[in-house]
């Protein structure tokens, strides 16, 4: 089996083609909102805003740049991780998150935010976190496939993802009017289960025979930390960006920043319990510390008090430890899903808990806990007829909605990457950087040629020749 | 000497029963605030408040998620430094600050925000500062062990480190009355005497011999620059995060920001100074360029004026440096305390300079530069009867009870530490990764493995083994 | 030809008196302005402010923090790229943006905040950006002398660059009344042409033949993507950070992102096509994705429109490419122009780029766009005369202002560097943080003896015995 892996030729098309369909589509219909507008002085007086401070940008900027953070440093550097691809980790989540970002304000723009006077997109900075978060719903899904796809697949898979997010998203949040403010089941579940499907049917057999480069090396694990940080950092903004103004936000952050914390004890706690003399595994702490954040994704602005954000992180926390242990292996060998990241541990478990969590504290809401107005406020219930045990009827339904969208989607767009065109590795070339960029001379420079002489020999030959020497 | 390093079960136990019992105290005690509550937006009618942006949360959060920063990635970057210990560095870093902040929002409500009426604590964003705040503390103490004690002992040390600096706060903040926003005496006098105490009981005569791992490469020093880097851009936030609401917070930061620039000006030139050829050291850099921030901690929120600010950074930059090139090596001969990170340089003397230049400039201050309104206002005078000289000396005073705690209840938990129960390692096992955690293969898998096999040989051998060589 | 880099005394001299030059002139000239003073209480009254969040610091405090982690972590990561040169990158980088924000705050505050009542400078949170901003234009200049300089010569680089720089900003801002809130012509067209002139001067004609230091290695490069990461998510925030309250730094904000995410299509594009097999260049992805942020730099503002924003980023990515690819190689050739970081392609034409597309849509914004309040906001006419078109020319003027400043600025200042005196490093020791840093042993001290001996032998020796040897 030889496989041309030149992309020469596809990705500068791709990236060409798709931007400048971007600039045709933003040039019809994207325009600035009243509050990012030069009329907005004109605005403010109309409405008698009192202060430019009143700008939703003095209300979100901060956490916008949160999130931006997380989508490029965070998901980015945590992609590091591999001894010999983390210029396709950091590099490619780059690459498809500038895409994704200005796909996404187009879907969602339509979707949302069209106004039927003159069909145009106003956007703000609302929006633009909003772009974040649907790209990072396909970067969880790169997470799966890493160092198995092309930059090409890559692309492709983000547009896909972007436009069936959208979709998901209009039928969970304006539809089914639920709420989802970090995204537990929009985001997390369906970019899980969209990738997992990908990758299963991408599925390498022969992968597991050679697979000596999919593991770390000190320093890549180090740098996969600076990923792991950011990301554990800055979710509680993930979670309170777009949430109400006011208590709405507050209450996230504090929810998520307890789940956060509980999530890292149960975390290391099980690690050291699974190996010999109590070592601590590296891909636990960098991932499954993160699982009570993806959790508190639905719950982060309920009344779930302080102690509930608690228990929800530390249940996840164990949850995802134990997965890496146990079913990530399995799902593997057993149901053909080749995992990379182990998204299924970090993404799609705590995605599911995270949506149902948010459909209990829903339905167990009541006006005693959150005040006559406050229930109103935190549900937006604009209908009189909805009750909270609706609202979390409502809520699981999404889950259901999002699942959905995230294995069907996966399953098609799958098909299409498994065309034999868009110049994936072979099995051999895998989590290799040698593939699709150009590499530096080895860092141990001063070791005698002769030492070199057998690496070298491989690393050189152009990737044709690696296969047909498979 | 032998010693038993599996922490197998003592490390489980000891997360999963404190993360429960915090989960049952956050059960019994903590409840979210009036501005993090859903009935904000009655509180908001009810005291006549025009806006959402009026929630503290708009006032803090950006300087919330820089400290944040500073806490997680400054503080854990900074420890990577060694060539073989940057898991044990960010890794433990990662552990302890989580479980820290949960322990710190029960211990500073109990102390600080304990609602009388229903003996409930009702957290917000200062709340979450603060608990940063008290974990940096701890994070200090580790400073001087890092790579010496296991991650039981860790745990151990912040439970006590926690506890200790909420009542020692309480004293010195609510008692005496004393200001110290960025923490010159409360945090980084107190963290610094309390790790340097624990480590001169934990003195391990034979380490000198044995030390090589106690050593940087040069990629664990680039690493060590993100800590330095992020800790020196945030401290402005760090000093001027819980200041008062518009000029305070606005001092805080211009005074930071100066102290800094000067620290590493002075820090670069006796650096210079010290070494052949003028070489500099990147210990010195990566350490006494933060002194400034440190010594500010203090004295931030008063008039000390932009040229005030660059005297003590100034100062304090050389003064650490000295400390680094001096201090640290006979504190180790002479006074038998192993000094892992150099806090003393970096926490214990910028922290004292910083309490002192707080006592000098409060008796200093007078209505002329201050303005009447802003002299209440800046110090918070509540009773008629305290003057500014009376507060500079309350301002010592706190010093004083910093100093004390950190070293009595340095030596009381360097005393439970001492016990052969807690998992450390040998001295031959000191500063090394392998001991607690699960290590990927080497980096340079190219080299023919006959050239690998000496030092294959000692790493794959088990902790017990090593012991009993030496 | 053998060379003294022996800085033991000449460093420490000049960062000491410097800095004593510093505190002195704070000293005199310095002073809180009336958001920072505690007399803000009572100017709050007197003006009718409502409430704290209308202190500036809430309007910029989030944006200074971004842009102070560009100027620190951004462009000192992106400096680490070089193998043996990752300390001097991040090092120097630090050295003299700490000293120069001192120094343009006095600088800045003559030209533009100058009291004329008390012949103070008041200092806020603006006086912060501005001064980072000042800094940005010689830390550009450094990337072009990267790794042939001593530190002694970067502090005298940075002495005139700030200099230079108050003065042409004080021109191009105050004296022709033309706006560049992100500093195309300002700061980087400024910045990159000082540098390249100096460069120029330096020439080092034998630097081709042994420069095999000039390159990078794997773990360099992800260092060096930290620093292009944070460029490139905090760019939104340089571009915004000293904008118009309001709609005017919410506009800022978007652009600049749609900007930077068509650079990057168009980098990976270019970059890929260049290659055999379409390998990408992590040059070209360090750096021109970049570009669209440089380019955005005057018009950010302006009601560019988002797909004119896209426009623009796509073409800056491509230019910026392409020069990597062609002009560099060309320039070094036959200019006789080193440029390390490729500035250039960087910051010199994306910001005359930027200058550009500043003046024409300045010329062509008309108040059917911006409504007559809107337009005169945006451009702060205070004028009558002034139409859009007069702002046009004025635009381009300001651009050969900046031009002019750089090169004739960077002649004098090159012609000061070449004086045999500054500690510069011979052509053989180029790229090589062992002149001016204490290096740590090698990290692959696990490889025998005589496989280093070479290596080893050549790195103990003296600066002064490499010269003797060339």
């Amino acid at each position: 089996m030889t496989k041309n892996t030149n992309i020469r030729i596809s990705l500068p098309i791709v990236c060409f083609v798709w931007q400048i369909a971007m600039i045709i589509l933003f040039g019809v219909f994207i325009r600035y909102n009243e509050e990012s507008d030069t009329h907005w002085i004109e605005h403010k007086r109309k409405n008698n805003i009192s202060s430019h401070i009143e700008n939703d940008f003095y209300y979100r900027y901060a956490s916008f740049q949160d999130v931006h953070v997380m989508i490029f440093v965070g998901f980015g550097f945590l992609m590091t991780f591999l001894k010999r691809y983390s210029f396709g980790g950091v590099g490619f989540n780059f690459l498809i998150a500038a895409f994704g970002i200005q796909w996404a304000l187009l879907m969602q723009g339509w979707f949302h935010h069209l106004d039927h006077e003159d069909w145009k997109i106003k956007i703000g900075i609302e929006n633009l976190i909003n772009a974040d978060f649907c790209v990072a719903g396909c970067l969880i899904a790169y997470g799966a496939c890493l160092g198995k796809v092309s930059p090409v697949q890559l692309m492709i898979l983000t547009l896909f993802g972007i436009t069936l997010f959208a979709v998901e998203e209009y039928i969970i949040l304006e539809l089914l009017h639920v709420k989802d403010a970090g995204g537990s089941m929009v985001i997390h579940t369906f970019g899980a289960y969209y990738g997992l499907t990908i990758s299963w049917i991408l599925y390498r057999p022969r992968l597991s025979q050679i697979k000596n480069l999919q593991a770390s090396v000190y320093h890549s694990d180090v740098f996969a930390m600076i990923g792991t940080l950011f990301l554990w950092m800055f979710w509680p903004s993930f979670n309170s960006a777009i949430a109400d103004h006011g208590d709405g936000q507050h209450r996230a952050v504090i929810n998520t920043y307890l789940a956060l914390a509980a999530s890292v004890l149960s975390t290391f706690a099980i690690s050291s319990l699974s190996k010999k003399y109590g070592k601590l595994d590296m891909v636990h702490i960098q991932n499954a510390t993160l699982a009570g954040g993806v959790a508190m994704g639905t719950a982060a602005e309920f009344m779930i008090m302080p102690y509930g954000s608690l228990i929800v992180g530390f249940c996840t926390g164990i949850i995802s430890t134990f997965g890496y242990m146990f079913l990530t292996p399995f799902m593997e060998r057993t149901l053909k899903i080749q995992d990379t990241c182990g998204i299924h541990n970090l993404h799609a478990m705590p995605g599911v808990i995270g949506g149902v969590v948010g459909a209990i504290s829903a339905a167990a809401a009541s006006e005693t806990v959150y005040g006559s107005e406050g229930l109103i406020n935190t549900f937006d219930f604009k209908d009189a007829n909805r009750t909270v045990n609706m609202q979390g009827a409502y809520q699981a339904a999404g889950l259901c909605v999002a699942l959905a969208f995230g294995i069907v989607g996966g399953a098609l767009v799958g098909g299409i990457l498994k065309l034999p065109i868009w110049g994936d590795p072979a099995d051999i070339n895998c989590f290799d950087d040698d593939v699709y960029w150009e590499l530096p001379e080895d860092e141990d420079e001063n070791i005698p040629a002769s030492i070199h002489s057998n690496i070298n020999h491989v690393r050189n030959m152009q990737p044709e020749v690696y296969r047909s020497n498979l």
